[in-house]
């Protein structure tokens, strides 16, 4: 057996790999050989991948560190024609062919790796072939779930943008966190990263000798808040003016958490820099722990994501819809209450923790275990098939007007406030991670778990298969009242007006009024 | 005989000495000696010197670099009480007695280098007690002139600017220009520094292996001019939010040469940073080796600028005033002119260069001969007495009415346009170096020059140094009409309403109108 690897040596080996790594941008004619070939004299290639983003680009890691440097040195600024350049220079380069029309037929089908997944369209159409909903459930895993090679990417991103951090603070590391490294993140999510002083603020002890003492002389200033903007502002200017690349910088410095938002051309992704964010890590490392424990967590929240997504109930925009968050919390919830659970409590968590799994931060208590290998495994056996309309059934009958979701204690709390859903931040218990979510938004979700529960009960998957229609979870993943499969539209209109007596009667609720009490505050 | 530098080795030198180099503030009680004792545990210190600037400072140069990196390992950031800081380290320290009173109680007395000059009223008492006018000019620019320790002080200035550039830009150097280098800086000048990309750019040949080739991916901007203006700007945001005593730190970017200027609290400078000059380095090349050649060059600038400033011909703030480069350039000019000549022009200085001395910048010929012993000495014998009064007598003649200043050639020619005061810019020479000057400023520049003229001709130094009154050179830096010696001011009040009159007479001129005519359009 090998064991499971710790969040945090995950979070190292991946950081120190990105420092070993460089993107090229290539011609769209390529010999992959020859480019390897071409960088080798620079050192041993230990891995890498093309794939497309406005042209050909490939990820090439080093074995070692110092390959770069000798590429670096070899390689020069652009010069010509387009002189006026910001003369930068950072781990993106451009490979060129001399005699472009010669060459070009050199070039060698090459295998790219695709960093976006496939359209909902195309993802039903595979669903539909699958045996089972647990099935289906993992194709859909298998679709959006972030690659190996994706993942390098979002490293790399970081990597960059701690160049940038380096060249002022040198003991400095920009962190990904949030969706990038907690299990559950889609391919095309935004790379949410952090600029961490830890380590400078470690060796804040102070040189001593005899009777003496000595130390920097540096900017004071009056909060560490303001600080943290002012160094934000900067490296976003240097991001924005020196960053090949870096486009559309925004920095949004009076938010609660202030940011600098940023386009990354070279690796495609859509950047959020903030400045050392301990308690965000911890979340992260908590849905590590709950995505890496049983492959049934990942596969329920990846399609309960997208069934809500289709359905309008989350959205990339803020304002009060669900966030993907707490949906994932809420599935989190839900499968601690299964009997027998099928993920531990936090407060459980706590317990196994050791020594060094202690960790106060702000004054909130964010310990719990690292090493996966202490945590028993479930004895729970549920299929998919069943977690998927269980969990339906139980958001459908959940009394959100009197109860909170707590994945501390892992049971339903009485509600400490008045918002319409209220779920507590793991680590800050004083914080309700929902508190965007309006009266509306709630009930939407509550009307369409319910709808959705009863859609699961009628599936008749035999003869919708003879017939050739999309079946389990691919009906849950056209909007309802809509197909595009001209069979399914029929069957699917003719639920309409029936709906809601239907769900009611199949959710065996004492009576029609309380769907509106269940969800009023 | 030792061979005198060339200005770039000079520059060189200076350059990586400052990289050598640390300063820390210290206690006002000190024992220097254990200072030094307690630094050198990190490397051997090559030279050291103590001066004052809100408090006590020390600069201290390592013999190796790599000791700073060792210093810099060894010391924390700032904690505990006042605990917001930008945690930039720098080569900026502070020493502190862990036991403030009983260690204050081992302070010896230092020796404290001047970093500013006498006041004026000292220095002519000073030059009171010179037995020469001579003697008068070399204690005047022996008080004036830059020290050793200030000049390291301009470049360690520069070095630590140079750390916010290299963060992004490893091969950019800061190099001073102007007056910290060109052998005519008063102490407390500003430091003139440019930010130079040269070494990038000429590392500018692309990797060329077999039928490819790769280079840096860069922001590319439409002018060089906006290049420069954004890489000032992030710099100057750097060295605002970070650099530890960079205060009031403004940004000029629309100007012709866009700057950042600054007040460098540490060093004490007042800073301007501009990008790439090299027309500028070229202009203080030429004149540090016109200071270099002989010792009446430097004497006399300083004593002409000296008068110049007293009596409100120059100022320091921007307008019609004569600048202190001006007013240098019509010394060289005059020293041109002197016969036997006591520095070459120009022109003679490019017939003597070799082929590395050859330099076109932005198509300006900036050819000259760089290896100072390859310029024949002068044979010219005249005392500083006499150049003194030759001077004031040359410019209260000189026919700027039809006449410009041409250092190139070494001769007057007719004025290309109609500017007052037309003198060529030596490299860039469809430029007027005094353009800004007007007719009133020129007015007062040639009656001033005249009078001063016939003072030093009326001059009875036996009469006066007996009567322990000012004389020579002190009389020319008392405001005429003024005096802070009660015995002069009768005497210098008796010269009033005469003086013109005299004046004209003592200059031999043909009629009392051609003093207006000498300086009309």
């Amino acid at each position: 057996i090998i064991r499971k690897k710790t969040f945090a040596e995950v979070q190292t080996e991946r950081l120190e790999q990105a420092e070993r790594t460089i993107l090229i941008k290539c011609p769209s004619k390529l010999n992959e050989n020859k480019l390897l070939q071409y960088l080798s004299s620079h050192g041993n290639i230990q891995s890498h991948f093309l794939f497309e983003n406005h042209g050909i680009h490939a990820l090439i890691e080093f074995s070692e560190k110092n390959s770069i440097a000798s590429l670096q040195d070899a390689i020069g600024i652009p010069s010509a024609v387009e002189r006026h350049v910001v003369p930068f220079k950072s781990r993106l380069f451009t490979f060129m062919l001399k005699n472009p029309v010669s060459q070009a037929a050199e070039g060698t089908p090459v295998h790219l790796s695709p960093q976006s997944h496939i359209p909902v369209k195309d993802l039903i159409q595979k669903l539909c072939h699958a045996d089972s909903i647990s099935s289906q459930m993992y194709i859909l895993l298998n679709e959006y779930q972030l690659t190996e090679e994706n993942i390098r990417l979002r490293f790399l991103a970081c990597s960059l943008v701690r160049d940038f951090a380096r060249a002022y603070f040198p003991d400095s590391v920009v962190r990904p966190f949030g969706s990038s490294v907690n299990t559950f993140g889609k391919l095309g999510c935004d790379v949410d990263m952090f600029l961490d002083f830890h380590d400078t603020q470690k060796s804040a002890t102070k040189m001593k000798k005899g009777p003496f003492e000595m130390e920097y002389q540096m900017k004071r200033l009056p909060s560490e808040r303001l600080a943290n903007q002012k160094i934000l502002s900067v490296i976003g200017d240097c991001l924005d003016n020196f960053g090949p690349g870096c486009v559309s910088v925004q920095k949004i410095l009076n938010a609660r958490c202030p940011l600098v938002k940023f386009s990354h051309q070279p690796t495609g992704f859509q950047c959020d820099l903030s400045v050392s964010n301990s308690i965000a890590i911890k979340s992260s490392e908590l849905l590590y722990i709950y995505g890496s424990l049983d492959s049934r967590v990942r596969a329920l929240v990846f399609s309960v994501r997208c069934w809500a997504r289709i359905h309008g109930l989350t959205n990339s925009a803020p304002g009060a819809w669900i966030t993907n968050f707490s949906l994932t919390m809420m599935v989190m919830f839900f499968l601690q209450k299964r009997s027998p659970p099928i993920i531990p409590t936090l407060d459980q968590l706590k317990v196994l923790a050791d020594d060094k799994d202690m960790h106060v931060i702000g004054g909130y208590d964010c310990s719990f275990v690292s090493d996966l290998s202490k945590i028993k495994p479930t004895e729970n056996t549920e299929t998919l098939d069943v977690l998927l309309g269980e969990f339906f059934e139980y958001f459908g009958n959940f009394d959100f007007r009197k109860n909170s979701i707590n994945l501390r204690k892992g049971k339903e709390v009485n509600k400490p406030e008045s918002s319409p859903l209220y779920i507590w931040n793991p680590f800050e218990q004083d914080l309700n991670i929902s508190k965007n979510v309006n009266q509306p938004q709630l009930e939407k979700f509550v009307a369409m778990a319910r709808e959705t529960a009863w859609i699961l009960q009628k599936e008749d998957k035999t003869q919708r298969m003879i017939n050739k229609e999309p079946w389990g979870l691919a009906v849950l993943l056209i909007p309802f009242g809509k197909s595009n499969h001209s069979k399914m539209k029929n069957k699917v209109k003719g639920i309409g007006s029936e709906t809601i007596r239907s769900l009611l009667e199949s959710l065996k609720l004492n009576s029609a009024s309380s769907l509106q009490k269940a969800v009023e505050k």
